[in-house]
């Protein structure tokens, strides 16, 4: 609407027009809103794109202090788009797996050296990467709808998101490899429990309770907050490239894989069955 | 039983034949038993050995996808058997320690380094370095039955199986120390509560909630599955490795401890009197 | 009073006279008890310095098997004296941040690398440093009237005692920014769920339930407990001194801002308005 596309103008000159996810800047805020609620928000090349030039603006804007993620309508995000996959020749496969894993590294990197604190608004059920990269948000808060789910190998995939490497340290390797092995979907208290959520709150408070801590934040001493950040994130930022690097490495040899054009297909067939 | 034999033979020409576990093989699922219930399933140098041997066939035969661990009868593991360390003449005790530091060494080697998923199905009590080993498994399942218990100063010995490293990562040094210094025993609820296990069922239901699982772990795309372990376990293999050879290191200093010599007669002295 | 003077004598001629600790020494257990309870046991210069002297004194005294520290008073300690920081001439900022980010890698290290148990004993509320130095404890007690808050933001300054390393490891990112970050304060009971403290009692039990405890650990084979301890600690050692160096580098740029000096005075201001 209007007020949306004034609040953008506020971002200044950098300000972008994007497609599939809505910025906008208030009281020291960054907002991205996934945005493309017919599809679940699930991501696509672009939103991979749009995503991370947003979170460049925000690092770069001397007036944001904290950065929000959240999602339009009932789902936070589906994941990677499946269609991502869909409609390329068999030659192009190659060419496609190795892009694939190159935008997927940029856009984890993107979470990995975010400066300033960025806050995950988990409106509803979250999938896939979407779930993974929120182990290097700064403080998750859920609503009681929202579920956790990252079937990567029931699709022949692999973990990313730097999950390989934060996950087992967030909850332990036999935890971890019930969501990022074994396919369990957590409910939100279960993810809170776990440490991958901040707070959980029911549905009809959600949106106040995140506002009254994201505002909370943005007015804390920003210098104070960015070292703060810069401190603990730096006692692992190699560990987490190095994890990402190879998660992507391995994530296009599966995406090459029998196993994972099989799975995929036997989706869509599925999906078109209904 | 004649049903058991018949499994074993699935297993081909690599089968041996076990004297302390009692190994199947039905529907890609490699199960190994402990199997000395008169003497709570302790391990003996042999079954050390044994174990060894029983993992390694799993991880060479192709139509393995899991691997799992239980015991016979009512407990699952008591840990080392304290007979390995019996009727030993004092000027055999350094060769002793350093043959058991080398065969421990191989036994969680052998843990770290196993490829496919590896579940626990801890049927009961389990003690000492069969608690501590658990930590590199993908999946414990506990009865409501089962407890943990790692009472190593109280013998004057130390940690292995990597706890030194994994206990602190997976609950946190108080909780750690809680256990592998302070002789804490852990219900099956607690172990779950602080990651050591991923779930825990009544008794009653056990056997085959745990069936469930483990027939569902069986039948996801392999290889999908063995490269997101690999990605996990390649994060920290050469901590787990250095882990192992230092723990096992400085046990055989505490074998040879007159704190440990002290602790083991008077266990064995305690016991004669009962 | 007399006990005291006489339980500190047995400490031997290592004994200090100490003026804002008290120590005593009893059945191998060295106690430390932080002894400014006017001021909420608020840690002056001074008494950085005695506490490191104590622990030194407890490391080389080999009849002692554990280290005790509590507070006198409802308060466990109220953290950096603040009056650390009044009436320094502005010229005279650039040595006291130097001075006391030396003084803080100091004390910092005598918890490090302390080499029996460390256990504390948090009889009230705790704020800012000491509570990041519990990440280095072996064993944390607390009464149910005890919280934890380390308000670092609000004052413009960062984390030290390791636990920019430590609270991540411990209880995850999300929870430990919300500590370290967004100046939440714990309860008890939510410290103890999230591995800071190893078990809360209800306030008239407390200091029998930690007796107990501590009594239990002092008769455990010393060397064994040493042994076991420096295992767990070796693995990380040298991930806690970096941290170290780091942090205090990171505050004494922090104790030199504009935004900690404003948010000091405010503090100071604010407090006198009372």
């Amino acid at each position: 609407g209007e007020d949306a596309a004034a609040e953008t103008e506020q971002a200044g000159e950098e300000a972008s027009v994007f497609k599939e996810i809505k910025v906008t800047k208030e009281n020291k805020v960054y907002s991205i809103l996934l945005n493309r609620p017919a599809k679940k928000n699930a991501i696509t090349w672009l939103m991979y794109n749009e995503i991370v030039e947003a979170l460049d603006q925000a690092s770069k804007d001397d007036s944001v202090t904290v950065a929000v993620i959240t999602g339009a309508g009932d789902y936070y995000c589906s994941g990677n788009d499946l269609g991502n996959f869909m409609n390329i020749d068999p030659k192009d496969m190659p060419k496609m797996a190795r892009d694939g894993r190159e935008l997927l590294r940029r856009f984890v990197t993107a979470f990995i050296d975010f400066p300033k604190p960025l806050i995950g608004a988990i409106n509803g059920p979250a999938v896939g990467v979407s779930v993974t990269v929120l182990g290097l948000f700064d403080a998750v808060f859920a609503t009681d709808k929202a579920t956790f789910h990252t079937p990567f190998t029931e699709l022949g995939q692999s973990a990313e998101g730097c999950s390989s490497y934060i996950f087992p340290k967030l909850m332990g390797n036999t935890k971890a490899n019930e969501m990022l092995l074994f396919n369990k979907k957590l409910t939100a208290h279960e993810a809170c429990e776990r440490g991958l959520v901040t707070e959980v709150f029911p549905q009809d408070v959600f949106q106040k309770e995140v506002q009254t801590r994201v505002e909370y934040v943005a007015q804390l001493p920003p210098q104070s907050v960015q070292e703060g950040k810069k401190l603990v994130r730096d006692q692992e930022r190699q560990q987490l490239h190095s994890a990402n690097e190879k998660e992507c490495e391995v994530l296009e040899g599966r995406w090459l894989s029998e196993e994972c054009v099989r799975a995929i297909m036997s989706f869509f067939s599925k999906k078109a069955r209904l």
